[in-house]
């Protein structure tokens, strides 16, 4: 699992930062890509990455500013254009049906996969097998959630080296232990299959905000994560100026992932009035909050270790 | 007057060539910038030109496929929040108020200049003291219009040598003169001001095209233009696709300009399965045909010549 970041930029595209997008990497998971956000050009980012427009299964979309979903109709034209059959849902607020069935209708752009839309509410918006997928409403000028993707635990693994102890060979008797099954041997012992499989392995927690000032709801979503995904388009020193404009600062983000005590927090959505020097400054007064910082960069890969 | 190519594939971005635009400079003419097409990412091309989106005039949509229009929803809000306050039009077919409305609408984007959208029909769209836009329904899937702009010839430069050599001086009289007014000198005698002035400079024509097939209306559109824009999309061998597709090949670009008698060919909205070599390949056919021909490339500005 990684994340592969897009578009980090804030309002308008800068040459150095594009506006929003988040790739998260599901390849060996199950095989396909996520986004979260679309802002204009996300399908030129996405040329120069190993990323396949085919493979994206799921986008979330944060709010509705077109910093975050003008790259959408292109990106999902393009993929039916470059032979993307399989299904494709985007999630977002009430109105990005319209947004989608608009742009595509007027362009006479007529995808040739099956692409749902789901107008999302709070709550669970997505479960299967291996992910579950929540969103939480934060406070921003209108409506804008945060995504809560978590990884499902994965069974843990076949405790080999003590079934060979046991004089139990490998076969297709392995897979049956393995799901933790009752077993009877040839030699007529019956033995219990959860005794030879290792504790299960806790799925990832991954948060990612859409703009919102601080608040305690982020801090709920947020609670205990991998990782948390934190708008920070103010230094702290513009802290008025990010609460009018509904939005947080670097000081404020690490706030939230303290308080939400995750394990790691990466800043995004930067105004581009922050260059160089004054980027350091940002994650500097983050990282006075909480240490396990970093700041996100176009094109930049963040592995979520396991 | 200038062509500043933004985008020149077609279909889909790639790396070296992104989606439709073209600017046309008129900063000497009327100190403003015209676009005809704002396919996704125009604004993200214009980051690495002089052009500033506060001085863009005017915006002329050949048609409505999403590689012509994607970019504009982006280019239009930026505009605003980067402080453009004069009026703005956007010309295009039947459809493009939906797409622009509704994308601002869904995003509540609220740009602060005046936004007039004008859904053409074939004829003159435009016309003031300094420029006449005309435009003409094209051989295409969808409504696809070439744009004929003309330039109103300029008034003829004051002979000052002439004046001088019957012994008039400098001073606010040469206006009147320039005018071609009827001016009576202080000793009395009155001159004809007309006599002081030379022939009229004929104003440039430029005609830019949307996408189509090979046409007799492109052939009438384009005539004695000093600059043909035409969409190249394939190869001369590939005709038949060419046809298919409602496209043309570059040979056909060609045809086009020859018979039209323009003074020079552009072409533009290149597949990417042409690429270094196999472009090469394409403005060689063309040149056998009309060897004033050469082919646009990103970022790539070509004067029209006085």
């Amino acid at each position: 699992m990684e994340l592969l970041f897009l578009g980090t930029g804030a309002g308008i595209p800068a040459k150095h930062r594009n506006v929003s997008s988040i790739a998260i990497q599901l390849l060996q998971e199950r095989g396909t890509t996520w986004l979260v956000d679309c802002g204009e050009a996300t399908q030129h980012q996405i040329l120069h990455t190993s990323i396949k427009p085919r493979r994206i299964e799921k986008i979330f979309i944060t709010h509705l500013h077109g910093d975050h979903i003008y790259g959408l109709p292109g990106l999902l034209g393009s993929r039916s254009f470059q032979d993307g059959q399989s299904a494709l849902t985007v999630y977002g607020p009430s109105g990005i049906k319209e947004f989608i069935s608009v742009t595509l209708s007027v362009s006479q752009t007529h995808v040739r996969y099956p692409l749902k839309i789901v107008e999302v509410e709070e709550g669970i918006i997505f479960e299967d097998d291996t992910f579950k997928v929540e969103c939480q409403l934060l406070e921003h000028g209108i409506p804008s959630y945060g995504y809560r993707i978590t990884e499902k635990s994965l069974p843990g693994i076949l405790l080999v080296d003590k079934l060979k102890e046991v004089g139990i060979k490998p076969g297709p008797i392995y897979q049956k232990i393995k799901q933790g099954e009752q077993v009877e041997l040839e030699n007529g012992t019956v033995i219990n299959g959860a005794d030879f499989v290792g504790p299960p392995k806790k799925g990832k927690v991954i948060v990612i905000l859409g703009d919102t000032r601080i608040c305690k709801k982020s801090i709920e979503l947020a609670s205990h994560a991998d990782v948390l995904v934190h708008e920070a388009t103010f230094a702290g020193n513009d802290e008025q100026l990010a609460y009018d404009y509904f939005h947080s600062t670097a000081k404020q983000a690490a706030e939230v992932a303290k308080r939400a005590n995750v394990k790691q927090l990466i800043l995004t959505h930067i105004s581009s009035r922050y260059q160089a020097d004054s980027i350091q400054l940002l994650v500097h007064e983050a990282k006075e909050i909480f240490e396990q910082t970093e700041v996100a960069e176009d094109l930049k890969m963040i592995p979520i270790p396991n």
